[in-house]
Protein backbone atom coordinates (compact mmCIF):
# COMPACT_ATOMS: atom_id res chain seq x y z
CA UNK A 1 0.00 0.00 0.00
CA UNK A 2 1.32 3.16 -1.27
CA UNK A 3 -0.19 6.13 0.35
CA UNK A 4 0.16 9.85 -0.05
CA UNK A 5 -1.37 13.04 1.06
CA UNK A 6 -1.52 16.61 -1.27
CA UNK A 7 -1.48 19.04 1.73
CA UNK A 8 -0.91 22.84 1.78
CA UNK A 9 0.93 23.68 5.08
CA UNK A 10 -1.12 26.35 6.44
CA UNK A 11 -4.39 24.77 5.57
CA UNK A 12 -6.56 23.54 8.96
CA UNK A 13 -7.96 20.91 6.91
CA UNK A 14 -4.72 19.50 5.86
CA UNK A 15 -3.16 20.17 9.43
CA UNK A 16 -6.28 17.76 10.42
CA UNK A 17 -4.93 15.25 8.04
CA UNK A 18 -1.63 15.07 8.57
CA UNK A 19 -2.16 14.86 12.44
CA UNK A 20 -5.09 12.14 12.33
CA UNK A 21 -2.44 9.74 10.24
CA UNK A 22 0.14 10.30 12.49
CA UNK A 23 -1.99 9.30 15.21
CA UNK A 24 -2.81 6.26 13.81
CA UNK A 25 0.90 5.14 12.92
CA UNK A 26 -0.09 5.50 9.45
CA UNK A 27 2.79 6.49 7.35
CA UNK A 28 2.71 8.88 3.72
CA UNK A 29 4.42 10.57 1.48
CA UNK A 30 3.40 14.42 1.81
CA UNK A 31 3.27 16.00 -1.09
CA UNK A 32 3.01 19.88 -0.73
CA UNK A 33 1.17 21.92 -3.02
CA UNK A 34 2.36 25.28 -3.73
CA UNK A 35 -0.70 27.65 -4.01
CA UNK A 36 -1.96 29.52 -5.72
CA UNK A 37 0.84 27.51 -8.58
CA UNK A 38 -0.58 24.51 -8.09
CA UNK A 39 -4.37 25.57 -8.32
CA UNK A 40 -5.12 23.63 -11.83
CA UNK A 41 -3.72 20.50 -10.56
CA UNK A 42 -5.23 20.31 -7.57
CA UNK A 43 -8.47 21.49 -9.25
CA UNK A 44 -7.74 17.58 -11.09
CA UNK A 45 -7.40 16.05 -7.98
CA UNK A 46 -10.78 17.62 -6.18
CA UNK A 47 -12.78 19.60 -8.11
CA UNK A 48 -13.57 21.45 -4.83
CA UNK A 49 -10.42 22.99 -5.59
CA UNK A 50 -9.95 22.67 -1.76
CA UNK A 51 -6.91 20.78 -0.18
CA UNK A 52 -6.01 17.97 1.39
CA UNK A 53 -6.03 15.13 -0.97
CA UNK A 54 -5.47 11.24 0.00
CA UNK A 55 -4.16 8.71 -2.19
CA UNK A 56 -4.01 5.25 -0.95
CA UNK A 57 -2.36 3.05 -4.51
CA UNK A 58 -2.63 -1.07 -4.30
CA UNK A 59 -1.54 -3.02 -7.24
CA UNK A 60 -4.22 -2.62 -9.49
CA UNK A 61 -6.50 -0.31 -7.75
CA UNK A 62 -6.23 3.61 -6.78
CA UNK A 63 -8.11 5.11 -4.27
CA UNK A 64 -8.67 9.15 -4.01
CA UNK A 65 -10.47 10.43 -0.83
CA UNK A 66 -11.33 14.10 -1.01
CA UNK A 67 -11.52 16.72 1.46
CA UNK A 68 -10.65 16.75 5.15
CA UNK A 69 -13.95 15.66 6.80
CA UNK A 70 -14.57 13.06 4.77
CA UNK A 71 -11.05 11.20 5.30
CA UNK A 72 -11.58 11.60 8.91
CA UNK A 73 -14.39 9.81 8.41
CA UNK A 74 -12.58 7.49 6.25
CA UNK A 75 -9.81 6.69 8.36
CA UNK A 76 -11.70 6.30 11.48
CA UNK A 77 -13.64 3.52 9.33
CA UNK A 78 -10.60 1.99 7.56
CA UNK A 79 -8.09 2.11 10.23
CA UNK A 80 -9.47 2.32 13.48
CA UNK A 81 -7.07 0.62 15.65
CA UNK A 82 -5.61 3.92 16.94
CA UNK A 83 -9.32 5.16 17.62
CA UNK A 84 -10.17 9.30 17.50
CA UNK A 85 -14.14 9.14 18.16
CA UNK A 86 -15.08 7.71 21.12
CA UNK A 87 -17.24 4.33 21.73
CA UNK A 88 -21.14 5.83 22.35
CA UNK A 89 -22.98 7.57 19.98
CA UNK A 90 -23.22 10.34 22.20
CA UNK A 91 -19.99 11.12 23.21
CA UNK A 92 -19.42 10.81 18.97
CA UNK A 93 -21.84 13.51 17.97
CA UNK A 94 -19.58 15.45 20.48
CA UNK A 95 -16.78 14.83 18.78
CA UNK A 96 -18.82 15.73 15.55
CA UNK A 97 -20.01 19.04 17.04
CA UNK A 98 -16.45 20.24 18.02
CA UNK A 99 -15.51 19.49 14.47
CA UNK A 100 -18.12 21.33 12.63
CA UNK A 101 -17.82 24.40 15.05
CA UNK A 102 -13.79 24.67 13.89
CA UNK A 103 -14.49 23.61 10.43
CA UNK A 104 -17.51 26.00 10.00
CA UNK A 105 -17.73 28.82 12.77
CA UNK A 106 -14.19 29.31 13.69
CA UNK A 107 -13.29 29.37 9.90
CA UNK A 108 -15.88 32.01 9.27
CA UNK A 109 -15.43 34.40 12.20
CA UNK A 110 -11.98 34.05 12.80
CA UNK A 111 -10.07 32.25 10.09
CA UNK A 112 -11.88 33.91 7.17
CA UNK A 113 -10.38 37.00 8.92
CA UNK A 114 -7.10 36.60 10.61
CA UNK A 115 -5.79 34.12 8.18
CA UNK A 116 -7.30 35.62 5.31
CA UNK A 117 -5.44 39.03 5.74
CA UNK A 118 -2.36 37.29 6.94
CA UNK A 119 -1.62 35.05 4.51
CA UNK A 120 -4.14 34.38 1.32
CA UNK A 121 -4.50 38.20 0.71
CA UNK A 122 -0.13 38.43 0.22
CA UNK A 123 -0.22 35.33 -1.68
CA UNK A 124 -3.12 36.53 -4.18
CA UNK A 125 -1.37 40.00 -4.29
CA UNK A 126 -4.37 41.61 -2.83
CA UNK A 127 -2.44 44.04 -0.51
CA UNK A 128 -1.41 44.37 3.17
CA UNK A 129 -3.71 43.20 6.10
CA UNK A 130 -6.45 45.45 6.53
CA UNK A 131 -6.40 46.76 9.93
CA UNK A 132 -10.46 46.90 11.09
CA UNK A 133 -10.66 43.09 9.31
CA UNK A 134 -7.82 41.71 11.49
CA UNK A 135 -9.65 43.78 14.52
CA UNK A 136 -12.76 42.03 14.00
CA UNK A 137 -11.16 38.23 13.60
CA UNK A 138 -9.23 38.94 16.97
CA UNK A 139 -12.40 40.16 18.80
CA UNK A 140 -14.11 36.72 17.76
CA UNK A 141 -11.25 35.13 18.57
CA UNK A 142 -10.68 35.85 22.04
CA UNK A 143 -14.38 34.72 22.19
CA UNK A 144 -13.66 31.41 20.72
CA UNK A 145 -10.74 30.89 23.49
CA UNK A 146 -12.85 31.88 26.18
CA UNK A 147 -15.80 28.96 25.30
CA UNK A 148 -12.66 26.53 24.77
CA UNK A 149 -11.48 27.87 28.17
CA UNK A 150 -14.74 26.64 29.76
CA UNK A 151 -14.52 22.98 27.85
CA UNK A 152 -10.95 22.67 28.82
CA UNK A 153 -11.30 23.23 32.33
CA UNK A 154 -14.16 21.00 33.06
CA UNK A 155 -12.68 17.83 30.66
CA UNK A 156 -9.51 16.06 30.20
CA UNK A 157 -9.73 16.86 26.32
CA UNK A 158 -12.24 19.02 24.20
CA UNK A 159 -14.62 16.52 23.74
CA UNK A 160 -14.63 14.58 26.97
CA UNK A 161 -12.16 11.76 28.37
CA UNK A 162 -10.31 11.12 25.88
CA UNK A 163 -8.24 12.34 23.02
CA UNK A 164 -10.36 13.19 19.59
CA UNK A 165 -10.42 14.43 15.95
CA UNK A 166 -11.87 17.12 18.16
CA UNK A 167 -8.23 18.00 20.07
CA UNK A 168 -7.62 17.78 16.16
CA UNK A 169 -9.33 20.31 14.42
CA UNK A 170 -9.12 22.32 17.00
CA UNK A 171 -5.73 22.06 17.28
CA UNK A 172 -5.16 22.31 13.05
CA UNK A 173 -7.26 25.65 13.62
CA UNK A 174 -5.56 27.15 16.19
CA UNK A 175 -2.12 25.93 15.43
CA UNK A 176 -2.16 28.04 11.96
CA UNK A 177 -3.00 31.45 13.89
CA UNK A 178 -0.04 30.72 16.42
CA UNK A 179 2.57 30.03 13.25
CA UNK A 180 1.85 33.96 13.03
CA UNK A 181 2.02 34.30 16.89
CA UNK A 182 -1.83 35.34 17.03
CA UNK A 183 -3.24 33.30 20.05
CA UNK A 184 -3.15 35.45 23.05
CA UNK A 185 -2.52 32.21 25.16
CA UNK A 186 -1.49 33.68 28.42
CA UNK A 187 -4.75 34.82 29.16
CA UNK A 188 -6.11 31.94 28.51
CA UNK A 189 -4.49 29.28 31.10
CA UNK A 190 -6.43 25.83 30.62
CA UNK A 191 -6.04 26.05 27.17
CA UNK A 192 -2.48 27.13 27.32
CA UNK A 193 -2.07 23.76 29.04
CA UNK A 194 -3.92 21.80 26.47
CA UNK A 195 -2.27 23.39 23.61
CA UNK A 196 1.26 22.42 25.42
CA UNK A 197 0.02 18.70 25.72
CA UNK A 198 -0.96 18.64 21.87
CA UNK A 199 1.93 20.30 20.87
CA UNK A 200 4.08 18.05 23.05
CA UNK A 201 2.49 14.65 20.59
CA UNK A 202 4.51 12.97 18.10
CA UNK A 203 2.08 13.72 15.62
CA UNK A 204 2.37 17.56 16.13
CA UNK A 205 6.45 17.33 14.94
CA UNK A 206 6.15 17.42 11.36
CA UNK A 207 3.53 20.61 11.61
CA UNK A 208 5.92 22.37 13.84
CA UNK A 209 8.93 21.84 11.56
CA UNK A 210 6.34 23.62 8.74
CA UNK A 211 8.19 26.69 7.09
CA UNK A 212 6.06 28.65 4.74
CA UNK A 213 8.01 30.09 1.87
CA UNK A 214 8.43 33.19 2.67
CA UNK A 215 6.95 33.76 5.72
CA UNK A 216 9.12 33.05 8.63
CA UNK A 217 7.07 31.40 11.88
CA UNK A 218 6.95 33.16 14.87
CA UNK A 219 9.19 32.82 17.42
CA UNK A 220 7.36 30.66 19.98
CA UNK A 221 5.61 28.57 16.56
CA UNK A 222 7.97 25.52 17.30
CA UNK A 223 8.70 26.11 21.40
CA UNK A 224 7.08 23.50 23.42
CA UNK A 225 7.59 25.50 26.74
CA UNK A 226 6.36 29.21 25.57
CA UNK B 1 -38.97 7.86 23.18
CA UNK B 2 -39.95 11.24 22.54
CA UNK B 3 -38.03 13.16 19.47
CA UNK B 4 -38.13 17.08 18.51
CA UNK B 5 -36.24 19.31 15.96
CA UNK B 6 -35.65 22.49 16.85
CA UNK B 7 -35.14 24.08 13.01
CA UNK B 8 -35.43 26.76 10.79
CA UNK B 9 -37.37 26.37 7.59
CA UNK B 10 -34.80 28.05 5.13
CA UNK B 11 -31.37 26.88 6.61
CA UNK B 12 -30.01 24.10 4.54
CA UNK B 13 -28.36 21.79 7.59
CA UNK B 14 -32.15 22.17 9.25
CA UNK B 15 -33.91 20.74 5.85
CA UNK B 16 -30.75 18.08 5.75
CA UNK B 17 -31.70 17.17 9.08
CA UNK B 18 -35.84 17.22 8.27
CA UNK B 19 -34.78 14.81 4.94
CA UNK B 20 -33.26 12.19 7.30
CA UNK B 21 -35.43 11.69 10.34
CA UNK B 22 -37.98 11.53 7.10
CA UNK B 23 -36.52 8.72 4.82
CA UNK B 24 -35.56 6.74 8.16
CA UNK B 25 -39.32 6.84 8.62
CA UNK B 26 -38.16 8.52 12.44
CA UNK B 27 -41.44 10.46 13.82
CA UNK B 28 -40.53 13.75 15.57
CA UNK B 29 -42.34 16.69 16.70
CA UNK B 30 -40.55 19.98 14.38
CA UNK B 31 -40.10 23.08 16.47
CA UNK B 32 -40.01 26.21 14.00
CA UNK B 33 -37.63 29.00 15.37
CA UNK B 34 -38.39 32.39 14.48
CA UNK B 35 -35.00 34.26 13.59
CA UNK B 36 -33.77 36.69 15.06
CA UNK B 37 -36.33 36.28 17.65
CA UNK B 38 -35.16 33.14 19.33
CA UNK B 39 -31.39 33.76 19.15
CA UNK B 40 -31.12 33.62 22.84
CA UNK B 41 -33.24 30.25 23.07
CA UNK B 42 -31.14 28.88 20.66
CA UNK B 43 -27.45 29.46 21.45
CA UNK B 44 -28.86 27.94 24.86
CA UNK B 45 -29.50 24.86 22.81
CA UNK B 46 -26.57 24.71 20.89
CA UNK B 47 -23.27 27.32 21.83
CA UNK B 48 -22.54 28.09 18.26
CA UNK B 49 -26.08 29.82 17.97
CA UNK B 50 -27.27 27.23 14.55
CA UNK B 51 -29.94 25.24 13.74
CA UNK B 52 -30.76 22.14 13.81
CA UNK B 53 -31.05 20.86 17.53
CA UNK B 54 -32.14 17.64 17.88
CA UNK B 55 -33.32 16.17 21.80
CA UNK B 56 -34.07 12.49 21.94
CA UNK B 57 -35.71 12.11 25.51
CA UNK B 58 -36.10 8.66 27.41
CA UNK B 59 -37.77 8.65 31.26
CA UNK B 60 -34.65 9.43 33.00
CA UNK B 61 -32.47 11.03 29.72
CA UNK B 62 -31.92 13.24 27.52
CA UNK B 63 -29.75 13.57 24.62
CA UNK B 64 -28.87 16.52 22.50
CA UNK B 65 -27.39 16.56 19.92
CA UNK B 66 -26.16 19.52 17.63
CA UNK B 67 -24.79 20.53 14.24
CA UNK B 68 -26.69 19.12 11.06
CA UNK B 69 -23.86 17.06 10.27
CA UNK B 70 -23.12 15.39 13.26
CA UNK B 71 -26.57 14.95 13.65
CA UNK B 72 -26.71 12.88 10.41
CA UNK B 73 -23.72 10.63 11.65
CA UNK B 74 -25.74 10.50 14.45
CA UNK B 75 -29.18 9.37 13.10
CA UNK B 76 -26.56 7.10 10.50
CA UNK B 77 -24.83 5.22 13.34
CA UNK B 78 -28.41 4.65 15.86
CA UNK B 79 -30.93 4.28 12.94
CA UNK B 80 -29.05 2.13 10.36
CA UNK B 81 -32.68 0.44 9.23
CA UNK B 82 -32.67 2.91 6.17
CA UNK B 83 -29.18 3.21 5.20
CA UNK B 84 -28.37 6.77 3.76
CA UNK B 85 -24.58 5.83 3.23
CA UNK B 86 -23.45 3.23 1.05
CA UNK B 87 -21.80 0.12 2.59
CA UNK B 88 -18.33 0.35 0.58
CA UNK B 89 -15.61 2.92 2.44
CA UNK B 90 -14.53 4.64 -0.40
CA UNK B 91 -18.27 5.17 -1.51
CA UNK B 92 -19.06 6.53 1.81
CA UNK B 93 -16.10 9.11 1.25
CA UNK B 94 -17.49 10.53 -1.94
CA UNK B 95 -20.91 10.90 -0.19
CA UNK B 96 -18.75 12.93 2.77
CA UNK B 97 -17.07 14.76 -0.18
CA UNK B 98 -19.76 16.31 -1.66
CA UNK B 99 -21.57 16.97 2.17
CA UNK B 100 -18.91 18.84 2.33
CA UNK B 101 -19.18 20.14 -1.25
CA UNK B 102 -22.87 21.40 -0.39
CA UNK B 103 -22.17 22.72 3.41
CA UNK B 104 -19.06 24.55 2.89
CA UNK B 105 -17.91 25.33 -1.27
CA UNK B 106 -22.12 25.68 -2.56
CA UNK B 107 -22.74 27.65 1.02
CA UNK B 108 -20.02 30.21 0.79
CA UNK B 109 -19.55 30.67 -3.06
CA UNK B 110 -23.57 30.44 -3.70
CA UNK B 111 -26.38 31.00 -0.53
CA UNK B 112 -23.69 33.39 1.32
CA UNK B 113 -24.31 35.70 -1.44
CA UNK B 114 -28.01 34.77 -2.87
CA UNK B 115 -29.94 33.42 0.43
CA UNK B 116 -28.03 36.18 2.41
CA UNK B 117 -29.76 38.98 0.29
CA UNK B 118 -32.69 37.54 -0.01
CA UNK B 119 -33.39 36.19 3.47
CA UNK B 120 -31.03 37.33 5.79
CA UNK B 121 -30.85 40.58 4.94
CA UNK B 122 -34.34 42.21 4.93
CA UNK B 123 -34.65 39.57 8.61
CA UNK B 124 -31.80 41.36 10.19
CA UNK B 125 -32.81 44.81 8.85
CA UNK B 126 -29.78 45.40 6.54
CA UNK B 127 -31.36 46.89 3.61
CA UNK B 128 -32.16 45.25 0.25
CA UNK B 129 -30.52 42.98 -1.66
CA UNK B 130 -27.01 44.38 -3.43
CA UNK B 131 -27.80 43.77 -7.42
CA UNK B 132 -23.80 43.28 -7.56
CA UNK B 133 -23.88 40.11 -4.69
CA UNK B 134 -26.90 38.00 -6.24
CA UNK B 135 -25.22 38.49 -10.09
CA UNK B 136 -22.31 37.13 -8.65
CA UNK B 137 -24.43 34.00 -6.51
CA UNK B 138 -26.20 33.36 -9.45
CA UNK B 139 -22.55 33.97 -11.78
CA UNK B 140 -21.27 30.69 -9.09
CA UNK B 141 -24.86 28.48 -9.35
CA UNK B 142 -24.29 28.33 -13.11
CA UNK B 143 -21.06 26.55 -12.26
CA UNK B 144 -22.33 24.58 -9.59
CA UNK B 145 -25.21 23.19 -11.78
CA UNK B 146 -22.83 22.55 -14.36
CA UNK B 147 -20.96 20.65 -12.08
CA UNK B 148 -24.38 18.42 -11.11
CA UNK B 149 -25.10 17.91 -14.60
CA UNK B 150 -22.03 16.18 -14.87
CA UNK B 151 -22.85 14.32 -12.18
CA UNK B 152 -26.33 13.29 -12.79
CA UNK B 153 -25.94 12.52 -15.52
CA UNK B 154 -23.24 9.55 -15.42
CA UNK B 155 -24.96 8.56 -12.03
CA UNK B 156 -28.20 7.21 -10.54
CA UNK B 157 -28.15 9.42 -7.20
CA UNK B 158 -25.15 11.97 -6.70
CA UNK B 159 -22.98 9.82 -5.21
CA UNK B 160 -23.48 6.68 -6.86
CA UNK B 161 -26.47 4.14 -8.03
CA UNK B 162 -28.45 4.77 -4.35
CA UNK B 163 -29.96 7.59 -2.90
CA UNK B 164 -27.93 8.88 -0.19
CA UNK B 165 -26.67 11.72 2.02
CA UNK B 166 -25.13 13.45 -0.23
CA UNK B 167 -28.85 13.88 -2.36
CA UNK B 168 -30.02 14.95 1.03
CA UNK B 169 -27.37 17.47 0.86
CA UNK B 170 -27.63 19.21 -2.12
CA UNK B 171 -31.53 19.22 -1.77
CA UNK B 172 -31.63 20.74 0.97
CA UNK B 173 -29.58 23.43 -0.27
CA UNK B 174 -30.66 23.88 -3.71
CA UNK B 175 -34.39 23.63 -2.28
CA UNK B 176 -33.89 27.17 -0.11
CA UNK B 177 -32.91 28.81 -3.52
CA UNK B 178 -35.80 27.26 -5.17
CA UNK B 179 -38.01 29.11 -2.34
CA UNK B 180 -37.46 32.09 -4.19
CA UNK B 181 -37.61 30.44 -7.52
CA UNK B 182 -33.56 31.77 -8.03
CA UNK B 183 -32.71 27.89 -9.94
CA UNK B 184 -32.45 27.83 -13.54
CA UNK B 185 -33.46 24.26 -13.75
CA UNK B 186 -34.75 24.74 -17.69
CA UNK B 187 -30.73 24.86 -18.62
CA UNK B 188 -29.83 21.98 -16.41
CA UNK B 189 -31.99 18.77 -17.67
CA UNK B 190 -30.11 16.09 -15.77
CA UNK B 191 -30.36 18.27 -12.22
CA UNK B 192 -33.45 18.83 -13.41
CA UNK B 193 -35.18 14.98 -13.26
CA UNK B 194 -32.98 14.63 -10.48
CA UNK B 195 -34.53 16.99 -8.41
CA UNK B 196 -38.04 16.10 -9.59
CA UNK B 197 -37.63 12.77 -8.21
CA UNK B 198 -36.40 14.07 -5.00
CA UNK B 199 -39.29 16.51 -4.52
CA UNK B 200 -41.73 13.34 -4.93
CA UNK B 201 -40.19 11.84 -2.36
CA UNK B 202 -42.66 11.63 0.48
CA UNK B 203 -39.86 12.94 3.15
CA UNK B 204 -39.79 15.93 0.83
CA UNK B 205 -43.81 16.78 1.46
CA UNK B 206 -43.40 18.71 4.97
CA UNK B 207 -40.51 20.95 3.14
CA UNK B 208 -42.88 21.72 -0.04
CA UNK B 209 -45.43 22.75 2.49
CA UNK B 210 -42.93 25.56 4.49
CA UNK B 211 -44.52 28.80 4.26
CA UNK B 212 -41.84 31.42 5.57
CA UNK B 213 -43.17 34.00 8.04
CA UNK B 214 -43.42 37.08 5.27
CA UNK B 215 -42.28 35.66 2.20
CA UNK B 216 -44.39 33.55 0.30
CA UNK B 217 -42.10 30.79 -2.19
CA UNK B 218 -41.94 31.30 -5.75
CA UNK B 219 -45.08 29.43 -7.74
CA UNK B 220 -43.31 26.26 -8.60
CA UNK B 221 -41.84 26.13 -5.45
CA UNK B 222 -43.87 23.25 -4.51
CA UNK B 223 -45.09 21.94 -8.11
CA UNK B 224 -44.09 18.40 -8.91
CA UNK B 225 -44.13 19.48 -12.21
CA UNK B 226 -43.00 22.22 -13.09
Amino acid sequence: MKRSLYHWPLDPGSREVRLALAEKRLTFTPLMLDLPADTEKLSQLNPSGRPPVLIEQQPGSKCTICESRAILEYLEETRPAVPLLPKSHEQRAEVRRLMSWFSDKFQSEVLGFLLFERLEKPLLGLGSPDAAAMREGKRYLLWHLAVMEELTQSRNWLAGEDFSLADISAAAALSCLDYFGDVPFEQFVSVKSWYVRIKSRPSFRPLLADHFPGIAPAPDYANLDF
